[in-house]
């Protein structure tokens, strides 16, 4: 009998979720971090950065459309996009559904994006329109000396320590404010409230120092993230966000999705009395 | 070093939700079940059945909560509420704070009541309110036999098999029609579309044979069960479930909530496109 591999994500000291590993088929050791790409017998593909799990082949779908989605449906233009981090491919492919005229990714870390086009073909896919363009660097420099101004950002990061600290900062948040266009969108992962309430806070207090009263956050399942329940902050320049909502656009592209729909684009900013209590 | 011992359990073969368990504090074989009430680090005190989480300290209140508010606030009665299975007294101690004259509550397994009454008082404190009267015995029997007629149908089950099996049966949820008063509302415990689509099909689908197109389906983040999804069904007579909110019942009780609140109450009702295909 062949031995049982399991892989364990803990969740602080005391929690985990974990599940059972079919192949491991990569690791690289890169400048900024440890990468696994393991084949699993649930989750299908997985990615992990130090250990962490950044998407899985079954449930990535929930996390990259509802980083996209529901700003793009608020967007009045749609001429640039930005992408901060997102090495997988996975926030690029769903920003090709549009008709978005160009899409800069910038990812620190070339290793996440070579294994990703090597293993990860579900999100790497992304990279496969001309309109996406790669480069390689620090996302917190790239925001602080671009000349271009963009409709849509989107900080598609790690958690907040290691490469991805300066993304949760608000000296950042300032500088992705001044290089949105003025009907411009902002949307950055925004962990749990459960486990880590206090990195939900500080990814959205910071987003508020730039954005003040136009911060707003919403909310996804994602079984393989943990506690399940995924935030997502998202500040917008001189709009109302809940003001427009693009139904031609929604129309075109509603059988592209598995998880957002035009009532979700609505219900996922309904937040639980406890998280209400904590933004408070 | 003390050893670490920590519980897991598995969603099918390939993947669980495991944690830390500071003391083992009873372990008892019932007639119907194995039950045990564990002391942990993350969670508080967690009941199990059969090995499974049933509840936790920490995240009860999501699943209490949304299983009888969102029902309540639709309600134009409260005069006679019925709970199937609910023996820690979670949905009990929910329901005492609205002004039911009377909440039947029919458990199978005394064991799990004596239990919650000596570990769990932060559930079992539902069973102080003189208006609660416990039954021993069958939930399928009770609702086959019984000639009252009640407001509000909770069942709070296990999952489809052994004990729970007949609570998701077509049969049960037409004797459940019959003794619903005429403006009468039934919620369900139904599943979690990840990795249990089937058992969640066949709680909708069997209320559906009962209340037809007055069925719907909503959902909850409860980071300790299945997925962190967890989804209910929710059946009612000769209303339009939308179509009365009771404002003045809400604000009386808003301050209790951790989880509900009025925007929640719509919200929970939007389903990612991926379960309305499952339903379709």
């Amino acid at each position: 009998m062949d031995p049982e591999i399991w892989f364990t994500e803990k969740y602080g000291n005391n929690v985990g979720l974990t599940f059972k590993v079919k192949e491991i088929l990569n690791t690289q050791i890169s400048k900024y971090q440890r990468l696994d790409i393991i084949d699993t017998y649930e989750f299908g593909k997985v990615m992990l950065l130090d250990g962490l799990v950044m998407l899985t082949q079954k449930d990535e779908f929930v996390y990259h459309e509802m980083i996209s989605a529901p700003a793009v449906m608020s967007l009045k233009n749609r001429n640039k996009a930005l992408i901060i981090g997102g090495g997988d491919g996975g926030t690029a492919r769903e920003l090709t559904k549009y008709d978005f005229d160009k899409i800069i990714e910038v990812e620190i870390d070339e290793v996440v994006v070579e294994n990703s086009k090597k293993f990860l073909d579900f999100t790497a896919c992304g990279y496969n329109d001309k309109r996406v363009e790669i480069i390689i660097g620090d996302g917190v420099e790239f925001v602080k000396n671009t000349n271009e101004k963009f409709d849509l950002v989107i900080i598609d990061s790690t958690d907040p320590f290691g490469a991805a600290e300066g993304l949760f900062s608000g000296e950042f948040y300032s500088n992705v404010y001044n290089i949105l266009n003025n009907d411009g969108i902002v949307v950055a992962q925004a962990e749990n409230p459960y486990y880590n309430p206090d990195w939900f806070l500080k990814s959205r207090r910071n987003m508020q120092k730039a954005f003040g009263l136009n911060t707003l956050n919403y909310c996804a399942f994602i079984p393989t993230y943990p506690s399940g329940m995924w935030l997502f902050s998202i500040g917008y320049k001189n709009i109302d966000l809940h003001d427009y909502f693009n139904e031609e656009l929604y129309k075109k592209n509603a059988n592209s999705y598995k998880y957002y729909n035009s009532q979700i684009h609505k219900a996922c900013f309904a937040l639980p009395q406890f998280v209400l209590k904590l933004i408070k």
